[in-house]
């Protein structure tokens, strides 16, 4: 039988996630989208994750009495660290306790980003012209902002007299850093838009956030779409190759990227209820081919030894000219890459966790569509991109599946296999984080060997359970394993897990396990000597800890010492967007930032030939 | 009779001019359109207006023996303000004592801009990139160019993977401030042009410079067009009134403006065999009409109390945006206008002449289709414009002209009137030399009463000669004075000065006298206490400063503080291309320079009656 979940709804989110028996309340949140903040890495210390459990409130911690009054825990206040899920509840989490929302209104461990968007709106009542002030339109506006020098492009300048037309001094200026973007007339300041997008080589996420001072930089709707440009090549290497053969080539990627962005931005504005023409900024990240092909910039040269980019830093330039359906006059802000595959993505989790303002020493980790490793402090920071595949999303696994309902997010062996889907019901596949605690499980009771092969029922431990045995099976002449037989499966087929698989796992891991190793010589420590591992991507916040550390995946450090952060690449546009002072940071961290060229490297080799075995794993 | 003309041809320009027995080289030349460099005002004191008399150089003055040693002399070496033309000659004017290089490249009166255009080219080799010089085009280029952070806009991030494609890292890169313009493959520092632009409501003047480092900003080519929306009306406001009753009317004026500006970037380029692609910088002066229309920014509101510009400051656009058919990067810096009525050719005036930058005070005048003046020094400064109407342009004038071929341009009256014409040939019309010459003339014998009537034969001074009563004659049912007979004109019909020409004199010099009046009262200020008064515009050179001073257009001061400074309204546009710090001084002039509107004051009122009156009139 599989292991039992609950569901459990937020507020005021009004969303629902189902979770293993036992899972903590950080990672149910984390399910749902909703990053905590969690300064002292979920040890129940600093008092920072509070939660609001409005139904079935658990009995509290003694670290819960710790940091609440009586009155509180009455009400059911709780530490979401320390709230283990042993039954449906309703959980309500404040904004100050939403990781975002921490990072940029407060100092946070390590980053300290004030709310001060690069967009703003003005309201001015400006007096009418007279013989004794004849002061220019822009003179006029730039004298009552009360402001620097600022400067104006041509169709600004070209629209002033329509917007003066009846005289009216009652105007509303958008400014944009020291430039007047706009001037509408009358009072618009009841809305300012900005969209955050983190493109992704496989999804496309945007956010869309409310840019008014007063509100706080608040996420008012996420939307995220299949990036179209799959039909051309999973990889960003076959979609260069699709590019040099095409001489349109680069303009239909463009396009395509582009109709699924203008789609993100019409269903955030029709969540939200906002007009297109409010937006007002636009951030974006995304890995340095997706940077490219989004800018129109041809990214060929990314592709071949000796590997250059055509464009390192962040790049302000018109979101019009660029093709967003947003307000005419909208900046977009193109965040710095670090090199040909670090891309701003991963800038953005940096900026997103702080790691270069630190003096302890941190990791993080992005595994999507390939895997990038940041590595440092204030002092010095380290990247490398690794070649991991797309394994860990699903792909080139037989039954593989992204972490959507339906799919085997968590795998136990105890007398028997014992799995729990995404959602609750029946499985039809297996997900990033359900391969991981697979693989680690079957290596456990051994019936994978530290090799990557699966035993056969003649190899295996004599005393392996019944239903174990029978689990073991073939596919297409190689041996397999049933993780769900067939009348449990929603499709009636069983869902297995084939030797191709193990191999792709083994791949996959150990390119990661290689550009860690290699960062951690290359800064000179040992992994004691990380503070924290983030770990970054929808994919890491639903893997096992211990289970990435057993098969080789994760370094060896304590699981306190690993903090989830969802998906930091689109948090990090968020802070962009939101902190027009990040920007510095961000153009910082890309200059300064070492990138590690793992290609070629013979450590690297030899630590990815090492990492190949599963002998570093751990119990 | 006529006076008599000479012939002086000038080198290395190659041009010839005519003009009266007497005449000093400063006026012969800059009838050419090559103003010399006068720092002591044409005392023969400071020996800056060196020129080498190639052919019929007249004997030394006493000034000359003291500037140049025997040789020099012998060689043909004079002071062109102490050289009176008595015979045809052949003078060559060294660059040095050119008025426009010699206020860019060395330390004028007042002035000093160090040659240092806005854009500029550097040839570099870069190194090839690879496996341990990863670093992205962009940053390759600057950190060849060994400088500051520069910027880069989409189109050149665009163009970057075409011009690295043969791997070759061998490219100019154009500068534009701080920023890269335009990469070009190759080594391409062989030409490098700017264009400057004088928009005027009747005339337009394009030069083009060579903005090479070597090339020391000499200007290669300069060619002029009447500006085609004359076809809208002579003045600014009738060109407005245009433009608000034709929905299209803006657009319509600026297409005909650009179809002239394109057609002079043509004619400078065929004249000194450039190519419009390596025109990388354009600077424009205008009234500030004009600059709006130009920059396709509606002008309507200056037209109508209270009279405000939608645009004072300077700006960068793409010159392309604008229309012009230059480089496709290049940019266009619009230098900044004063006020609705005192555009950036008074900016550029008050630029070229280094009025706001010097101790002693000094008052530029700008007599074009209106009349701008300027006055001022180093702590305040003042302008005005004048409604002065093209009088002296030649229009509103029954036989008025513009100073061409052809035109009377000097009249003087001894027993006969006896005129001189530009060419030398037989008469077509009047300028306005010949106009204020005529009026001053006729006033002195007393054919004009200080009224401005011309009196009839019975009224007039009994010892007028015959042939001065022989003149009087009558046009239309009113007097009127022939100037030159049917039988000397090339048209065989009279020359006549009629009295409704002689009002219209009074009312634009009455104008003029009156802004004058108003702005050193304002100063504080008597014409004594002006160091110099400085002449601008095509019709400044051809003046004669006593005559202008006996009908009162000019204050009354001595003839060695009035100089003439040929177009400076051009000179202007040229100095903010050759050095992009003289564009902070422009805006600092544009800024700090108090705006005097005349309108509706009384003591202007009070001032332009009297002025109408000829009774300031001096001998």
């Amino acid at each position: 039988m599989t292991h039992q979940t609950h569901r459990v709804t937020f507020e005021p989110d009004g969303c629902n996630v189902f979770v293993l028996d036992g899972a903590t309340l950080v990672e149910a949140a984390g399910r749902a989208g909703i990053i905590l903040n969690q300064p002292c890495g979920g040890e129940g210390a600093c008092g920072k994750c509070r939660v609001e459990v409005l139904e079935h409130a658990p009995e509290p911690t003694p670290s819960d009495r710790k940091h609440f009054s009586e009155q509180e825990l009455e009400r059911g206040w709780r530490l979401a660290c320390q709230l283990h899920v042993t039954g449906d509840m309703v959980v309500s989490i404040p904004q100050q306790t939403r990781f975002f929302e921490q990072t940029v209104l407060t100092e946070g461990k390590g980053a300290f980003y004030p709310f001060e968007p690069n967009v703003r709106k003005i309201f001015m009542e400006l007096p009418s012209p007279s013989v004794d002030d004849q002061r220019s339109h822009l003179d006029r506006i730039r004298d009552a902002a009360g402001q620097g020098p600022l400067t104006a492009n041509l169709a600004l300048i070209r629209s002033l007299p329509g917007v003066f037309t009846d005289g009216a001094g009652a105007v509303t200026a958008v400014f944009e850093g020291g430039k007047i973007q706009e001037v509408q007339p009358h009072d618009t300041t009841g809305t300012l838009w900005g969209v955050a997008f983190d493109i992704g080589t496989t999804t496309i996420v945007g956010a869309l956030m409310d840019l008014r001072t007063s509100s706080g930089a608040t996420t008012a709707a996420v939307a995220a779409r299949t990036n179209p440009q799959v039909h051309f090549g999973d990889d960003v290497v076959s979609r260069i190759s699709f590019i040099e053969k095409d001489p349109q080539g680069l303009e239909k990627l463009r396009e395509r990227l582009l109709v699924c962005l203008n789609e993100i931005i019409a269903e955030l504005c029709e969540q939200a209820g906002a007009e297109p023409e409010s937006i007002h900024e636009v951030t974006a990240v995304g890995n340095t081919t997706m940077t490219h092909i989004f800018l129109g910039v041809s990214p060929s040269s990314i592709a071949h030894a000796p590997y250059v980019a055509v464009l390192r830093e962040g790049v302000d330039v018109s979101a019009r000219q660029v093709g967003l359906r947003v307000n005419h006059n909208a900046n977009l802000y193109a965040l710095p890459n670090i090199a040909c595959f670090v891309g701003s993505d991963t800038t953005a989790l940096m900026l997103a966790s702080g790691m270069g303002q630190r003096q302890d020493i941190c990791m993080g980790i992005d595994i999507g569509t390939n895997g990038e490793i940041a590595l440092g402090n204030q002092d010095r920071l380290l990247a490398c991109s690794c070649a991991a595949g797309p394994a860990f999303e699903g792909a080139r696994i037989r039954y593989g599946m992204r972490a959507a309902s339906g799919a085997i997010a968590e795998v136990v062996i105890n007398d028997e296999i014992e799995v729990s889907t995404i959602g609750g019901g029946p499985p039809t596949g297996v997900c990033g984080s359900g391969l991981i605690d697979a693989v680690a499980e079957l290596l456990r009771v051994g019936i994978i060997h530290e090799t990557g092969r699966i035993l056969g029922p003649d190899e295996a431990p004599r005393d392996l359970a019944e239903p174990l045995l029978n689990a073991l099976t073939t596919f297409d002449g190689q041996p397999a394993v049933v993780l769900a037989a067939a009348h449990r499966s929603k499709t009636e087929q069983p869902i297995l897990l084939t030797q191709r698989d193990i191999r792709e796992v083994q791949l996959a891991k150990a390119a990661i396990q290689g550009g860690i190793g290699v960062l951690l010589d290359e800064f000179g420590i040992a992994p004691d000597g990380l503070t924290q591992v983030l770990l970054a991507g929808g994919f890491g916040n639903f893997i096992h800890r211990s289970r990435a550390k057993r098969i080789g995946l994760l370094p060896p450090i304590s699981n306190d010492r690993i903090e989830f952060i969802g998906n930091a690449a689109c948090a990090g546009a968020k802070i962009a967007l939101a902190s027009r002072s990040s920007r510095q940071e961000a153009e910082r961290l890309s200059r300064v930032t070492e990138y590690v060229e793992l290609a070629g490297r013979p450590d690297f080799q030899e630590r990815y030939t090492e990492a190949l075995l599963f002998t570093n794993a751990e119990g």
